[in-house]
């Protein structure tokens, strides 16, 4: 694949996340709501208003599709209809097309709106699907010879979070109180989280529904698009509150998304294979083809005022399970899924230290700080942080990028009065 | 308080779960759709029909309140509305009302309808908040020296669980296929569930929503009411998918929720305190007042085509936290809640066999297993099993009761081509 060109010039750049190969589905805040549209360069299409004023039908007979203010409705109408907007856009939107100067008056300029929740979240899974995280948390907790849980090689482990916590790009984190109980203390105190870790993911959204179990082939068909995606994590009220059932507060201060789906379509020339198995997978969990994509990924942290200093280089290409292997997984009870549902990959870490995917193992559980350029350190992140993800894939003389995925920590601030003694 | 009689003659037996002291909310299929009703003896009074009638206004300016099939729009507006309701109703259906003449063309018999689900349920949590249970489950698993885990006596234990999968009494329970391995096997097999159970659990409805931290009192007045729940347990699975994230699709398979919810304010006389607490609590999970209630709980289990036994009868005082407690530590880290939010209590155990609230605990880990009435034995679900959950706060010559919570176990059926070598 090259470079598909667009009249929209910026997005004909080798440097844009944004290119006609692209069209991610976003969402922006209008006066008394918000319209979906799609990402091309460095605006954005105005789809609700070229659907509100009849330039565009999404669905003949669906009626206005887009009204909602996101694109959860859209989802639902399922992939025939992902395929036929897809490529309505993609032809207005080519170099040479008939529409410019028609379409020009509905492109807005990215920098000058505000980015809102492109979907409404049903419900959110979380993963632990990489082996280099999980072999990294479980050497720090249980030594390198019991690192990997024995069920590890044989289920993408998963757990379920909570959905009503999941904001989008841009929206300040809050630093959680919780139960903290320090290794030389008796009891637990209620203060701050004084371990708060960013963790890189990348979501899968869910945009058809199923009952009963599905194959992996088919849960491949059932995604809809990838998100960035940063799963805050409070590690000091995990350590306290984990056993026996799993995280749970820990986990539901918030969990960012960015703000562009990239559609499944766009992703497709940069398929790649799961890693070679090292314990052969029960039927269910094979997969017909490769199912992860090569996608770079990093991490920037910025302390308040400051530059910032990118602390990790990885790639999705590095996890054990695909997205797909993950949601045929959490099909097999017989547990419905829903357009909207979204599915956290799990903390995609590479081997090596640059490539550590949250502050937890880039600091060792905290033993080996991390040098900024600004020459400050972090263990954990501090008041005013600033993390932003971001991820593309690369194609020859292009990209299909995802955009920023940002959030700024905010002090904790004072409890409540029936809190304290 | 004392039975607060009705015009409906059903409603005045000492024996009916639904007096007018109770008037619990439930919906029922129609064609084409669901009706809102409250339960009144033998009899739900249509609210549905009554409201597009005319003949009651739910909240002036608010247009119909219950088109919607179900309580969640009533649900949002607030405490206000729901006393309003409440008083209304309870004046319509009082002995002597000038209104019954005409309330009677509104009455349907609740044997001749089918209830569906009386809420959209936003997201389900669940807790292991009985002692008694964690106390047993944990003798089982580590001995009766490290049954408790550290953090039990600090923090009441949950965890997320699944919304798509809660699901109406009446609704047929299929038996899950999932990994399990045996003690004496190397690897999982891909199987049906073995080790099938019930919990017996009582679940708080969330009718107003939240950010940031609430304390207890005001997560008290956030439950709309409480239903019964039975969250289905697949033991076998669970045992190897736990660790480290806790439970996943050995809890997704199915949740059966009673269908009526019986409101907080039917149940206020009936309000007892939570248990000694043996370890001081942190400010914020100390109660104000009593929020637990002494509500007689029972579980029947009839095999296909025999007479059902009672297996267990404990009562929801037995909690070590309340749900207020559980609502309240929900909200530590910044948490929203949102109306529809499920809280399951955890399973429901007294201190002595006959008051269990599983077959994990009745049959002692498929040890012991029980005899029941017919002479057949049981460690766990049999395919044609029917379990019952039944419950009801005694007044001085009245119940306030929720109904039958009823579940068939149907058979696992057969696994796909793509799911088998």
């Amino acid at each position: 694949m090259s470079l598909e060109r667009s009249w929209v010039e910026s997005a004909n750049s080798a440097e844009t996340d944004f290119p006609l190969n692209n069209l991610p589905y976003g969402a922006f805040a209008v006066e008394g709501g918000a319209h979906c549209g799609v990402a091309i360069g460095e605006m954005i299409l105005d789809v609700t208003r070229l659907e509100a004023d009849g330039r565009i039908e999404i669905e003949p007979g669906a009626g206005k599709v887009l009204e909602g203010c996101d694109w959860t409705a859209f989802m639902g109408l399922g992939p025939g209809a992902w395929a036929r907007l897809r490529a309505a856009l993609g032809e207005m939107l080519a170099e040479g097309s008939g529409d410019a100067r028609m379409l020009a008056g509905y492109l807005v300029r990215q920098a000058d709106v505000r980015m809102v929740m492109p979907f409404r979240v049903s419900e959110y899974t979380d993963f632990y699907a990489g082996k280099h995280h999980a072999t990294h948390v479980g050497t720090m907790f249980r030594g390198a010879e019991n690192a990997l849980p024995a069920n590890w090689l044989s289920i993408p482990i998963g757990y379920n979070g909570r959905a009503s916590s999941v904001v989008v790009s841009g929206t300040g984190v809050r630093r959680p109180f919780g139960q903290i109980k320090g290794q030389d203390e008796d009891l637990p105190r209620f203060a701050p989280s004084a371990r708060f870790d960013l963790e890189l993911e990348l979501g899968a959204v869910v945009g058809r529904p199923s009952e009963g179990m599905v194959s992996v082939a088919e849960a491949d068909q059932m995604i809809f698009g990838y998100v960035l995606l940063n799963d805050w994590s409070a590690r000091d009220i995990q350590a306290w509150e984990y056993q026996p059932l799993g995280p749970f507060q820990s986990k539901a201060t918030a969990t960012t998304i960015g703000p562009w789906i990239v559609p499944r379509a766009a992703l497709e020339p940069f398929r790649v294979s799961t890693p070679e198995r090292e314990r052969e997978l029960l039927p269910y969990l094979r997969e017909p083809g490769p199912m992860l994509y090569d996608i770079a990924l990093e991490v920037g942290l910025a302390p308040e005022g400051r530059a910032e200093t990118v602390i990790a280089r990885t790639n999705y290409r590095e996890m054990y399970y695909s997205s797909a292997q993950q949601l045929a997984h959490h099909t097999t009870s017989g547990c419905p899924m829903r357009v909207g549902d979204l599915l956290g990959s799990g903390t995609i870490s590479g081997p090596e230290p640059g490539a550590f995917g949250s502050l937890l193992e880039l600091s060792w559980g905290g033993k080996e700080p991390l040098t900024l350029d600004s020459g400050e350190t972090r263990s954990f992140l501090e008041d005013g942080d600033t993390v932003t993800l971001r991820g593309a894939a690369q194609g020859d003389g292009y990209r299909v990028g995802f955009g920023a995925c940002t959030g700024t920590i905010k002090p904790a601030g004072d409890l409540p009065g029936w809190a304290t003694e």
